[in-house]
């Protein structure tokens, strides 16, 4: 059995295959052979167990995910996430994948393959508004995928901005990386723009008439009561982008314009159907809505086990 | 965290601390502080995988189990078991522990605990119907909780008794073992009769007056089509002690005779009735039928865990 840790998915994952493997999800979404049953939550007091089981035609695993809020307060992180992947021909244990860095490099992946798609033709600045783990990823494989010759950070924890910038530059020097104080500059400035925080309410509020031609990717709201993309946006989009369409009854992003009437399901499509041309990407605001899916953890953690094998990564134990 | 595989299992285990984990199961059953959520079941064509979590106050995991009927016709084990265990306090991954041999062992500590309870005074001779896997951990942690001088092993495959009863010789020289052709021969000599089987139809027929003061562990049976008891050793105890009350929907050891209304339900009687002195044993036939539950691979995984961390055992790796 192949033990992957967190240094093992940062030495051996490669942008544009995480990519490969986001889009493979989404050809398997929709096919009989992938089996992707309900995340089970189980409350113990404050705290959170979430199992995501899922089997496709290529592959089995779990991933096993634990949210304990109070951790924050004692140093620790909220989540902790363990992948196991299983051989689908026998149930013989392969992998144990550390999850937090699966998930941080499949979201990052998500964000990245949904602006290699619908970004628009000449791209020249990403916005990054939310500095943490999520957006430093997120930023990290979406520079790959188009030519950005600029980078600009927004946290409401400025220190916090500062920290992901200069990492950032680290791993891209010949990218123009910078901090910005306001939200709302940096959605003038930029030509795509990532939101990658929990927040409330929206983060920014510019005038959507001059949003046009650019592409915005939710990625941090997962829950009803959290929204980052003011309702203006959601309505001014023809088309909302999801990668699932469980984020119409998850993410407040689509629950509040929804409820209130400022958007209709109809215009709500599954990113699917722009990789199959069914859907055209448009001239005026983009917009594309995680809420992420068992799916893209099955099909990176099968890309990552077999990258680790062929790249002689991981560790290997007797079981 | 911790890797502890099928080696280290074998190597740490006591048999009189596995029984302590096995009660300790049976004290937090009905605490409050114990969740234990229903077994999720994935079928994924022909094969299955089940989801196990649980909680109780002391610790946090989860145990996957893949059943591949068709791994027979490949020479591999039909069912993998994995464990995750996590910290209480944080959800943190404290240990990766292998499936196959902690269900072994914990399932070895459910017949001993029993028998440790429920044993007749003075026993001489244990059988043991079944030479699996099962049927030697049962002999390998019984033969620890009581005096035994023999025991007498019988499998339809005579082959694999045979080769049960070399390991068993090796484990305790100072026991007579040997190897019984015949079920009824095997229960008329023994005073402790363990079933590890997955029979279709009772494994002996011997007259159930001749059978008093004889202690009967059904370990084998968890489907209703299964039953290795008679239903007239069923009929003769006074009572039948369970691990859990599940075992009368899911054993046919209960499941036939309580149709055919040859015994009634009152006489099915949590086996932690016992241990709190509420029920006593019979000087008739006592019975215990077990189906396992989730709470013995918690208290059990998290014994082991605790145990190779205090020797040294178990391969560290950072996650």
């Amino acid at each position: 059995m192949l033990i992957i840790n967190e240094k093992d998915i940062a030495a051996v994952f490669d942008a544009n295959e995480i990519i490969a493997a986001i889009e493979k999800a989404y050809s398997l979404q929709d096919e009989h052979s992938t089996l992707i049953p309900d995340r089970a939550h189980i409350n113990y007091g404050m705290n959170t167990l979430m199992l995501m089981p899922g089997f496709t035609n290529h592959v089995m695993g779990t991933k096993l995910v634990s949210v304990f809020p109070e951790n924050r307060a004692k140093g620790k992180l909220v989540i902790y996430g363990q992948m196991i992947l299983n051989d689908l021909e026998t149930g013989e244990p392969l992998a144990l994948i550390n999850g937090n860095k699966l998930t941080a490099v499949r979201t990052g992946g998500v964000g990245a393959t949904t602006i290699k798609h619908l970004a628009p033709d000449n791209v020249n600045t990403l916005g990054i508004i939310g500095a943490g783990v999520q957006g430093f990823h997120q930023q990290l494989l979406s520079a790959k995928v188009k030519p950005f010759r600029k980078i600009i950070v927004f946290d409401n924890n400025a220190k916090q901005a500062e920290k992901t910038a200069v990492e950032i530059k680290q791993h891209y020097p010949e990218i123009e990386v910078s901090v910005c104080g306001v939200a709302n500059e940096l959605v003038t400035q930029s030509d795509v723009i990532i939101t990658a925080t929990t927040s409330a309410k929206p983060v920014f509020d510019v005038n959507t008439q001059l949003l046009n031609g650019k592409l915005f990717v939710g990625i941090g709201s997962y829950k009803p009561e959290m929204t980052e993309l003011p309702p203006e946006v959601m309505a001014a989009a023809n088309t909302i982008f999801v990668d699932t369409p469980h984020a119409m009854d998850e993410s407040g992003d689509l629950v509040i314009p929804l409820k209130k009437n400022i958007i209709k399901k109809e215009k709500i499509v599954p990113f699917r159907k722009l990789l199959t041309s069914q859907v055209k990407k448009s001239s005026g605001i983009n917009v594309f809505k995680s809420v992420g899916m068992a799916l893209f953890d099955l099909t990176v953690a099968d890309y990552l086990y077999r990258k680790c094998l062929t790249q002689g990564m991981g560790t290997e134990i007797e079981f």
